[in-house]
């Protein structure tokens, strides 16, 4: 019933060590119109990393300027810290190539993404409980004690800007959650309010058809 | 995620011949929580239809009581014709069970339980196109031709409504239809606006952490 509309933008926020990117991956390899929105970012690059895989590497100076040429859909600069920027371009080929575009941003970047783009799906990938987010954050054995302490800090803050968010998925299970996600993207498709060349052309066939 | 909470209230209104009976009888048969809301009629019974099954059979004097009475989630009296209800008593047990309640009426009747149900989802099961529509009636054999030129109408006065609702679902094939339908109470389940039990206990969840 899509095959020729454009595709849908869609936010995956939630807090670190919530699994965003298992989920992530798991609707990309099962989807295939489905692309990941690769930042721009000034922090360097790391052995393992590609340009243009897991982040556009940039300079300072390189970033300014695609602020001052309006490239980005949304980007975050604080003063002294790295930036983080989405380029719009990528954004709206993709789109305008039917494809659904996955934006992995913190809370803060999807509500600025709300803003200019309203059309934007917000999705919020929540732990079952916050007990079980710090034993995965424990389990995952990458940090340190202080460090899971100021990841939960950030969590809470990011849990409490829920309500902003158009919808909430659990994520006790992988499977479960690509699958209530996969039903999001499928409902957003058949909203009314994004039908409106289908319902056109329906109601042209109404007035030709006697 | 959802296993305490509330069923959905869904419509599913569209055109006559476009399919909703067959498309409806596949969510009932394939989701066990899932159920019909039987409505209210003034007409006589016909030979083969059994009172609570197809509709509650009841006289004139019956119906203006339970009108009286605030029984009616919805109600259409044409004086003149026969009358049709939906019992709110039915509805709101299914719901509060945890039981989605499927209402097959028509759009005025649909945009009449929104007003007093603004939580109720709205599903327009659309024909792929009007020729389609036409070609299902006069396919269907039970009725001249006379018949469905004003089912034709109709249709054509009922499509021009489906702006009021919140899904159009293109009823190509039963399959996908009942897909889109089942994608759509799935979504809504989790809109961050049904979710506030979850969110509060996430959030009690960040207080009670440190």
């Amino acid at each position: 019933m899509d095959e020729n509309s454009k595709g849908l933008l869609i936010v995956i926020s939630g807090p670190s060590g919530v699994g965003k990117g298992t989920v992530n991956r798991k609707l990309l390899k099962d989807n295939p119109h489905m692309v990941f929105s690769v930042s721009v970012t000034t922090r360097s690059k790391r052995e393992n990393e590609v340009d243009g895989k897991e982040y556009f590497f940039r300079s300072e100076e390189e970033f300014s300027q695609m602020i001052k040429d309006g490239e980005f859909l949304e980007y975050m600069r604080v003063f002294g810290m790295f930036s983080y920027g989405t380029p719009r371009a990528f954004v709206n080929e993709q789109l305008n190539a039917g494809n659904d575009v996955i934006l992995e941003i913190d809370v803060q970047g999807g509500l600025r993404v709300k803003e200019v783009c309203e059309d934007a799906v917000l999705i919020f990938l929540a732990p079952p409980s916050m007990e079980e987010l710090k034993a995965r954050l424990v389990e995952r054995g990458t940090e340190d004690e202080h460090s899971i302490e100021r990841r939960t800090e950030v969590a809470k803050d990011e849990m409490r800007c829920i309500s902003y968010y158009d919808y909430v998925v659990v994520n006790s299970s992988i499977g479960q959650a690509v699958k209530g996600i996969e039903a999001i993207i499928h409902a957003e498709k058949s909203r009314v309010k994004r039908s409106s060349d289908l319902i056109t052309l329906l109601l042209e066939g109404c007035d030709n058809i006697c």
